[in-house]
């Protein structure tokens, strides 16, 4: 995690209106920061800063979907009725559009339903039940399979793998990806580990973005036959400044390593367009296409062509994408940037936390002191103000240092954000100076 | 199946321009028919009737989707964003309209994606990986699990539960569904046995609708504690005449008879709306909803809940469903009024198959001589006619009789319709007498 601040102390800072000096340590404050914590608590507040949703004038920006794709527009460039069944690898002009984006050829890139986390699932419950290409028998019928974890990461994705029975291994999340000596260490001596999860751009909820050389690692590792690597895509268009991290061709990597179908890249409009109503898709292999492809024909007789088409309207190209981002960025660039004023302001000046300023994605990530995360956000909860719970960053929502907490900015109005953010503050003070004055 | 002809002799008939009295036997025919149908051959014909797929006459009927929901309307009508995550048991409003349509109480009526068959393999493979309530251990940890099939029936079905490795068990369908002595008789050898296909309502491809008696039987069979019946009331609306099937409450009645949790419902918008982009169903017990809710939560943060209020404001209640089918009927009446037309004119002469007349859903049964229906599908398709391909209706695609063909005649125009049938009959009429040559 890219840290920007902590530990300076020595400045002037206001806790919700009582202003003070962080000369002294942080038990010296205590009352200080009970009092204020009281007087909160008191105000009854009601603010939700949990998911990584959109806000309502985000989604506004899609709005021209509800009306499209319009009177008679019901077919693609081939002449194809797109109301009809069929077409199961989903609309060629959309998947033109994504395969720019995501480096990944139209014909290994599928656009399918609503939701990339579905696609996922599906990934996962194929290889359970049938194995994927290069597995000796269904993963179902191993004695155990174990997957790597790199930490902090998303509570959804381990959750997918621990509802399947999968173990599941934490390794370290390093600035430029996973750490690479850890996931040796772990398949070297563990041959029922299967695959990792990976969020390479903006990763959730640090914000990191993997390096190439990262990326080499991953797809070169002397793994199982039947290792995949779950490259969950999910913001790579998802910038907060005019940085753009370099492109990673992950799937022509892995066939470069000679490992081409270790890879499922996946990737969603959910948080392009609209969260609940956009396309999800699946990059990966031709083998690895055909093989989910088969698998996938038991189960739809092709996806809603006609959402594809709205997007395709909407869209129109890569360009088209980039643009729209950039109105996202300008409605949910402030908010993140309250987060960097907010904690600046509040916790810099005791040395408390250290925290992220991502250039992209959907959350920033808030390291406290080792065993406070829980009590910090308890407290927050029990003055009206929730925070993602503590652990949800880590497997089976077990964070070993209880010290990880996940900031999610986007979704409230930046007034309920701000007053969020600065309640959680004075929460997290108070937790903190109670735990300066137990050691 | 309601057998409406067959076997009647000397009667007129017209073999595509050749006038001839069917008073002989179909031997002394062949060959006015072996010159009938190499004229049909070289006339060069590219007809397909293999698939229930509406027609775009029946999808432009419900062309107002593609404007609706229409600028600002994203909200339910408790002011639920629609466009955002969540919502997981789709968009209340809809859900009440096809509550009453299908007899499922609201809260055990999830709505959810395009598809019902993904609903069903949803269903199974939660089941394989999980068990259901009632399961001792998920059924993929079974040493075999089997299903029965009733036939004929249809293919998406069998090959689900094929595909997961289940074994499947053809049992006669009746007229009044499901034959209940083969279903016990197979039950009571057979404790692998953990389910039932059933389209309760103009059944695929028979148009047989189940009584209530039948219904009863299935719901009260002595069957394992996680037995289910896989109730797919596809064509639950799809009326061809006046007639109205007696509405079966099947949850209630499992519920009566002891065995709440043994039924899954399942339907969809897909031939009343969009055949890719409507919205499918599915209906269960309390607890079965529960368990599956539970399931799909690792793979879905809600559904397309917008696709779900464009068929709330086109379909508006179950009287204007029922309306709109009114007008799907108007479309395919004549279609399958000409396949009565058509090979009562062309085969009741010579005695040649027995078919069905459906009152709803999609197709027409045809029952030929056993071991015709391949070659005449064969002989049909070298003429340039595609048939739904022999088989098809059993499990394993194996129709032991050779005996059973789908006839679908929706989705062509009426001309195209009428040409392929007539095409057909011409190819059974040859397969026929030269089946019955060899005798």
């Amino acid at each position: 995690m890219a840290t920007v601040c902590c530990g300076r102390s020595g400045q002037t800072s206001t806790i919700e209106g009582v202003s003070t000096t962080a000369t002294g340590t942080l038990t010296d404050h205590r009352a200080e920061f009970q009092s204020a914590y009281d007087e909160l608590k008191a105000r009854g507040l009601k603010l939700d800063l949990t998911r990584g949703k959109p806000a309502a004038d985000q989604l506004a920006l899609s709005d021209a979907l509800l009306a499209l794709p319009g009177d008679g527009e019901y077919t693609d460039a081939a002449g194809t009725d797109l109301r009809n069944y069929g077409g199961p690898n989903g609309l060629p002009e959309l998947r033109a559009i994504f395969s720019e984006l995501l480096q990944v050829p139209v014909p290994q890139l599928l656009a399918l339903g609503n939701s990339s986390l579905t696609l996922m699932h599906d990934v996962l419950t194929f290889a359970m039940l049938h194995g994927v290409p290069g597995s000796e028998r269904p993963w179902g019928r191993e004695e155990t399979v174990s997957f790597l974890c790199p930490v902090p990461g998303y509570d959804r994705h381990f959750a997918i793998t621990e509802a399947l029975g999968v173990r599941l291994i934490p390794v370290p999340l390093n600035e430029d990806g996973p750490d690479i000596a850890a996931v040796k260490a772990a398949i070297a001596v563990d041959a029922t580990i299967k695959g990792i999860w990976c969020v390479p751009v903006y990763s959730n909820p640090t914000g990191d973005v993997y390096s190439e050389e990262v990326a080499r690692e991953l797809v070169s590792l002397d793994a199982a036959d039947d290792f995949r690597i779950m490259w969950d895509n999910a913001y790579a268009v998802h910038h907060l400044t005019d940085w753009r991290p370099e492109p990673i061709d992950i799937l022509s990597l892995a066939a470069e390593a000679g490992n081409p179908d270790r890879v499922f890249v996946f990737a969603s409009t959910s948080k392009v367009t609209y969260a609940g109503a956009g396309v999800g898709f699946l990059g990966s292999s031709p083998d690895n296409i055909a093989w989910f492809s088969h698998w996938a024909a038991f189960q739809s007789i092709g996806p809603d062509k006609l959402n594809q088409l709205r997007h395709v309207r909407l869209l129109k190209s890569a360009e088209g994408v980039a643009a729209h981002m950039e109105k996202h960025r300008a409605l949910i660039g402030p908010k993140f940037a309250a987060v960097q004023e907010v904690f600046e302001r509040r916790l810099a000046p005791f040395g408390v936390g250290s925290w992220g300023d991502p250039k992209g994605g959907y959350f920033v990530t808030l390291t406290v002191s080792p065993g406070v995360a829980k009590r910090a956000i308890a407290l927050a909860a029990a003055a009206g103000v929730a925070i993602t719970p503590a652990g949800s960053t880590h497997p089976y929502l077990d964070d070993p240092d209880d010290a990880v907490i996940r900031i999610a900015p986007t979704f409230p109005t930046m007034e309920d954000l701000t007053a969020g953010l600065e309640a959680f503050c004075t929460a997290l003070l108070l937790a903190e100076s109670e735990h300066a004055s137990e050691r």
